[in-house]
């Protein structure tokens, strides 16, 4: 059955990365388990979704969906060197180093909405020069997001995540539960947008694998 | 901010469904909310993500997830023809009809396995015969799987998804949280397994409207 195999490969792959991508300064292949100080996640647990010891039991839940597709998407872009990361595939098509500097940017504007309470565009000006491209993905994100080593789009999603878990430590199943009455799609609850967040990595790990297939050789 | 913009006009984009798709039959556009002899999924609730009646506290919240991101893919295919769902865009493409049965090929896959038990491929000849191809993909897919009107795949994905939430229905939270010691990727939950199953639409979809978008006129 492909389907499984693909997963099984993606496994490996994702044990490959750690060494590749983040050699052996202890950092592992499932982002977050170390230099947080933060409630330890534990990498054995990878793949147990359900409450975390430092969060309140639906928030560990999402955090624990959240770091397994983390890792899925680390997978993906696994030793891709710059020229990789800025391929653009046609005149529409986002680079992948643009689509990892998204998830980043996706991150941060919910971080601002859900924690600080902003409505979406509210944000300050360094927020803007830092996130607004990479937020509106296509041709801006095509002239400016390039010529970075991948490390460079770890560092910010690495740094994103960590300032999401902090906050998410300081919260309870109550807070994920409010409903913003207010919000474009409908009333919606802060665990949706946290889920919408964390799916929407695998939205774009679905575009960035489609690319990674067809990179010149 | 056009991340969100996306997200709003998807919103309409979903509302649409429901009558381009579905018409006035009354069957909404979230699926699973009608027609269901089960517990009743409210649409106003769509975007509330927690516990559900009629299942245990987290096997409701992973349904709600479930149903959010089934709403999205609807979204992306909705009032798309026969040519449209069998456009191959390269060689190595699926269509997005071949991708629409992937994701039953999956959930169907993934209920063998956690409902009944079995180990992955332990398939029967019937369940064979209907998931593998959509399962594996491919040019298999390709040579198949084509000159289906969208019903044809809704229609099947809805069958699926019947039988997944009847089952869900029947079970509690300690056996979302069982562990599969044997599992391929390693230790892995009952709820690892249906998150993964969740996303797998979200990294489909996100193929869907690459490809969407580059239809052509």
């Amino acid at each position: 059955m492909s389907h499984i195999n693909q997963l099984f490969n993606r496994r490996t792959f994702i044990k490959t990365t750690s060494t590749a991508v983040f050699g052996t300064t202890g950092m592992l292949a499932f982002p977050l388990k170390t230099e947080l100080p933060l409630p330890v996640i534990n990498q054995e647990n990878i793949n147990i979704v359900g409450p975390k010891k430092g969060f309140s039991p639906q928030i560990g839940t999402l955090v624990s969906m959240m770091n397994w597709m983390r890792s899925v998407v680390l997978g993906s872009v696994r030793r891709m060197n710059i020229k990789e990361l800025d391929y653009i595939h046609d005149k529409d098509a986002n680079s992948i180093g643009a689509m990892l500097l998204h998830l980043g940017a996706t991150e941060r504007f919910y971080q601002i909405n859900t924690f600080e309470g902003k409505r979406w565009g509210d944000w300050s000006s360094e927020d803007r020069k830092n996130w607004s491209i990479p937020s509106g993905l296509g041709e801006r994100a095509r002239q400016t997001i390039k010529g970075h080593p991948l490390d460079y789009y770890l560092d910010k999603l690495k740094e994103v995540r960590e300032y999401t878990l902090r906050e998410f430590a300081k919260r309870d199943d109550d807070w994920l539960m409010a409903v913003d009455e207010n919000w474009g799609w409908g009333p919606t609850n802060n665990y949706c947008k946290w889920f919408h967040v964390c799916e929407h990595e695998s939205n774009h790990n679905g575009q960035i694998k489609w690319i990674r297939n067809r990179l010149p050789v």
